[in-house]
């Protein structure tokens, strides 16, 4: 039967992501993966987990496993109220980072409208933004004469993925200074803002201004990814109709795993696993870099980031690696191809690579197999230019 | 600020729940509830609780708390496909069934495309077909002349919510007939499928239709609604479609929660459960009708359902349970009025009752307040008429 009559116009501007459909077909413990943004599975609490349920299910009894509201569990909105230092109105919790984009995507955006962004970009963003068929252009600040429908900012101040890098003080002024020029909201998508292993810690965007500014959280990294919660702060005005729409999306956040995650960070456990985190991430940054060092081609660079989970490199000009993609993965390494971060598919010489999941006694095989593709396609170059 | 030069088209045609509006002022505890479609707490698994998490954590490890496929994890749909006699490749988890519906209304609906349904309707559905500005008519389905642009036909066959029908095999097949002849999409909403305690199971649509149905299951009322996890069964040149756009609203549902759910059907401890529940709630329908036959003023009338949670009640003609409403909340007592079940608002005289949520030994006390406000709305109508 031919479905093509019953599609919605917006379906042919959906997106599919890469990481998740190398992940549809192949089985991720047989791959050394630098390609998703998984945490290492050491960080995650297995240990904690019946002691924890057995606190949810004698401190909150029948109420964890029923029907919640859909802001989100008080006891849990309380704690990120409080570790944030904003008034409870101000929080909604929302079933995983990711819906936080794409509510505000909805919310926010018809057809048309423009969202500005860096390049690269978060391509779960790309996704929500390119599915309500909003355009997306590149900052800079200058060149707004073409984007009279701007409306959004999207922007991963900290450790940005894909890139890595983190925007100044000063640029995070210069940002709100624009958008408060230009009338634009600001979407602050924050998920590794605790992951940081060096350098000083600088005000978010939302500080900054509180008045446009949704700032997105995620327990992906400083808990487990496996339960699918994150948090919006804003303004009541802006969260009153992110809530309406929230009710039809899936009535309210998974409950249990909300009362998971408030007696995981109200017991001190979160921040004491967070600590450990960030000191397995540091080692596995430094040690990712020092392989590159080692193994990479001559003409291969790479970002240090000061944290988060993410390696962005640069080969030379004319290597693809979207075309070399099937081949890494047939030698067992994977990553992901840097234009697709790219709305225009441009940049095919870049990549991004996670340091965060592989286990450190893999990497360096990880890193060997990667560095001879990538000097494969080199030599594969010269005979072909 | 004025924030209203940011907010979307849609953003006015959403639609307000009721019941979450209720449960957002006022402690469910404190009052005598029929109005949400809430279990029984006492059928929750609370006491195995911490022993599925043991199971979850032993079996499956870390990987039940890292990102899980789109798809959901394999486990939970290998039992799905199962115990309903589908193909794996049919089956998709949904992060609630709400979102099931959210999901098919973003996949096939364009603004002005019309959903037909039985009057009243689920609210939810509702909610999310007029989000995306479609509009909804009514079956029957003779008059499909002004329904030019129609697409779906939206579903509840089994003890319907909120009216509590049951859709007879002749009814289900004259259904699947007109949706051929007219090249329509059926989604079909199964939620209370297992809930029955009297009469005989009757087919699904899906299996008269399977190539133009999307079958959409829950786990709210056989396992928990704290979890929030669905699935749908559909052609997976259709699910195809939901894959990529789920993508892009939460990656993937709850992992560590598909894993429970997984554990608790496959050691046969839902379907031991699902009997209890069954049991209960036959109880409590059949004690309801009982305090309604005791305590209901002359010329009210409601449904006797074969299953699910609710009873309609219809009040004599000029009774408005809106108006109602909120000097029947001050005594205590709370409803959801019939009238937002219907696109156009009509029926002030009908009211849902959900007889599943409150403890049996409170339902009398409830519906003796009930019983009060209705016969004081009517002796003020006799007042004022």
């Amino acid at each position: 039967m031919d479905y093509s009559r019953f599609f919605s116009d917006d379906v042919p501007s959906f997106l599919r992501s890469p990481v998740r459909e190398i992940f549809r077909k192949v089985d991720l413990a047989s791959i050394y993966s630098f390609a998703g943004g998984y945490p290492d599975a050491s960080t995650f609490p297995l240990a904690e987990m019946e002691g924890l349920t057995r606190q949810v299910v004698e401190k909150y009894g029948a109420r964890a496993l029923q029907y919640g509201g859909t802001q989100g569990v008080t006891e849990l909105r309380e704690i990120i109220s409080q570790r944030y230092d904003v008034p409870l109105e101000r929080v909604q919790i929302t079933t995983s980072s990711q819906q936080g984009i794409d509510v505000c995507a909805r919310v926010f955006l018809n057809p048309g409208d423009v969202v500005l962004t860096t390049y690269p970009a978060y391509l779960g963003a790309l996704q929500s933004f390119r599915a309500y068929r909003a355009a997306v252009h590149r900052l800079p600040l200058e060149d707004l004469s073409a984007n009279g429908k701007a409306k959004l900012i999207y922007i991963v101040p900290d450790f940005c993925n894909p890139s890595g890098v983190t925007m100044s003080l000063e640029e995070r002024q210069a940002l709100v200074e624009f958008a408060r020029r230009e009338n634009l909201l600001i979407v602050e998508d924050s998920p590794y803002r605790e992951l940081r292993y060096s350098g000083e810690s600088i005000p978010t965007i939302y500080s900054l201004a509180p008045e446009r500014t949704l700032h997105l959280g995620s327990f992906s990294k400083i808990f487990a990814p496996g339960f699918r919660l994150g948090w919006i702060i804003a303004e009541p005005e802006l969260l009153e109709q992110i809530f309406v729409c929230k009710q039809a999306l899936d009535l309210c956040p998974p409950v249990f795993d909300q009362y998971l995650a408030a007696e995981f960070m109200g017991s001190g456990a979160l921040d004491r696993n967070l600590e450990r985190s960030i000191s397995l991430y540091r080692d596995k940054r430094d040690y990712m870099v020092s392989l590159l060092e080692k193994y990479m081609p001559d003409g291969v660079s790479w970002t240090h980031p000061d944290g988060g989970l993410f390696l962005w490199v640069t080969l030379p000009e004319g290597i693809d690696t979207v075309a070399m993609y099937d081949s890494a993965l047939a030698t067992g390494v994977a990553y992901v191809a840097g234009s697709f971060f790219f709305p225009d598919g441009s940049h095919r010489n870049t990549m991004r690579l996670n340091f965060s999941y592989l286990a450190k006694e893999r990497m360096e095989a990880g890193v060997q197999l990667l560095a001879a593709e990538i000097a494969k396609a080199r030599s594969q170059q010269m005979i072909d230019g």
